[in-house]
């Protein structure tokens, strides 16, 4: 049993490894070549984050990011990306609210997904209570209600992501909605070869209505750990991902913000993903060192659009 | 017939005033006792407008504050005021977003009241979108929605009142659903006695619901305007307000905030209301002139938490 269990699994690591190296390959690249996504989640939390995240991509080597619908900063960025027209900006659905003194709800209203909200009527604080009180039909209503409030306010999305992961560690139909509305809206959803063999290939059944051979998956996500930051810190970290990274498509998730009034006053609840953490990424990704670092290891930068038009 | 009416009119004063005079004696003051309610609107609106509302109250003479249920700094306030028991803070009914880079929209959910919101679902930018668009229905959710949310982050309100006058100036029925709720809520709505002529008196049979005797009504609102900004400027209006106040139960309407990123950030569509002139709120409403101006007046301090124990 082990045995073919052994096969089984060798069998899909062998046709997913196919996908990578064709998708790396379907981008212009070789099967060698170290590709990478620095990403920015969270823009739309904050105007420091908003202004910050901007100004990294502009100055510095961020070259995507995905915004957070059901704040209220979100058509700021509208605003602030009127004149990067290529600008890669994806959805980042979002079903919590993570912070105490900064708390918003689903835009499909909290009549309409109950199961999303806690009893004050905001979004749960993690992926937990979303898994255990929202319905996969409550999670779907909230990701189309997210991407349409994005188009409704101009900004064309380049891709999906989740928010602290709530779609991928929830429920599987929750990554069923997830792919579906990716599909039905015709942009990418990013999903990573670990979660593809963890939730998909053993729900094949459920995935029905999914295009499998469409999705596109991304060989690793990478992101600084609250061990991390408080071990070896951001810079360090970093620069072992740029000398280190594998060939393939890489996924940096970033969070850039300013250390400022504002972000210290929403990221009170944590000692960690707070206003010091984002500038820190900030300062990273905007030096010298860093575009040096891309060079040195002859990293290739692509975005979320190039995926999107394979 | 001019006659008439003109026995009407002095009519329907006498009996207000008559009230009103009620309102300042159950009170427990005189008829010519000059009252007044240092009122700070907006606050929730934004970090700043919250730490600087607070600020104002603890060390200035603000001694009144309504409360945005729309932001997600809402719930800071309630973090905020937890030592402060006696504070006296309503709900600021808010029915419009007016800043163009800061949106919100509906606590009910655009899909519940479809016409309180614009195309790009948050919503209306002024009172006339909402009077054109919204059914008093829709208004009626949005009020109720925005007290129990009040509620449930643990704000005792002690007055409704409106965010830019628009339940004030839109239909007579949405200042019939204002009413009822406060009756409902058993708490006051704040009615001053020029709006009480235009709009409740007219329309009796609308109101017929509503325990007219029950209403406290204002004797006198009063706000900066635009105009005595750009003129005579904010220290010499408040000066002027305090110098020259009327006996009877007055409301002075100011909006503090610190003149910082953040609330530059918001207020960018305006040459008023913006983070420029909340400062100035906070500096005069802080200074000592402010109160030696409240004692060499014989001003006397009321709250609506006062107004709603009658």
């Amino acid at each position: 049993m082990k045995k073919l269990s052994t096969f089984i699994l060798a069998f899909i690591i062998f046709q997913v490894n196919a996908q990578q190296r064709n998708l790396a390959e379907k981008l212009g690249y070789s099967a060698e070549d170290k590709l990478l996504i620095i990403h920015a989640d969270d823009i739309g939390l904050a105007h420091s984050e908003n202004i910050a995240t901007i100004e990294a991509m502009k100055k510095g080597i961020v070259n995507s990011t995905s915004i957070m619908m059901p704040s209220p900063w979100a058509t700021e960025v509208a605003e602030l990306i009127k004149d990067m027209p290529g600008l890669d900006i994806g959805v980042h659905i979002t079903l919590t609210d993570e912070w105490f003194n900064y708390r918003w709800g689903p835009l499909s209203g909290k009549n309409a997904v109950p199961g999303l909200v806690g009893k004050d009527g905001y979004f749960h604080f993690d992926c937990a209570a979303v898994a255990q009180n929202a319905s996969p039909e409550e999670v779907e209503k909230e990701i189309r209600a997210q991407i349409d409030a994005a188009l409704a306010i101009g900004i064309q999305p380049t891709h999906l992501d989740s928010h602290m992961g709530c779609v991928f560690y929830g429920r599987p139909e929750f990554v069923v909605s997830y792919l579906k509305l990716a599909q039905e809206y015709g942009i990418p959803a990013m999903m990573v070869e670990g979660l593809f063999q963890q939730v998909v290939v053993p729900n094949k059944e459920l995935f029905k209505e999914i295009n499998l051979d469409q999705v596109k998956i991304i060989d690793n996500v990478l992101i600084a750990s609250t061990e991390i930051y408080d071990s070896i810190g951001l810079p360090e970290y970093y620069t072992n991902v740029m000398n280190e990274l594998q060939p393939g498509v890489n996924v940096l998730l970033i969070h850039v913000a300013y250390d400022d009034e504002e972000m210290k006053a929403i990221t009170t609840r944590f000692d960690h993903w707070h206003g010091k953490w984002r500038q820190g990424d900030f300062d990273f990704f905007t030096s010298e060192k860093a575009k040096k670092l891309l060079e040195e290891n002859n990293i290739k930068l692509v975005t979320w659009k190039e995926i999107g038009k394979l």
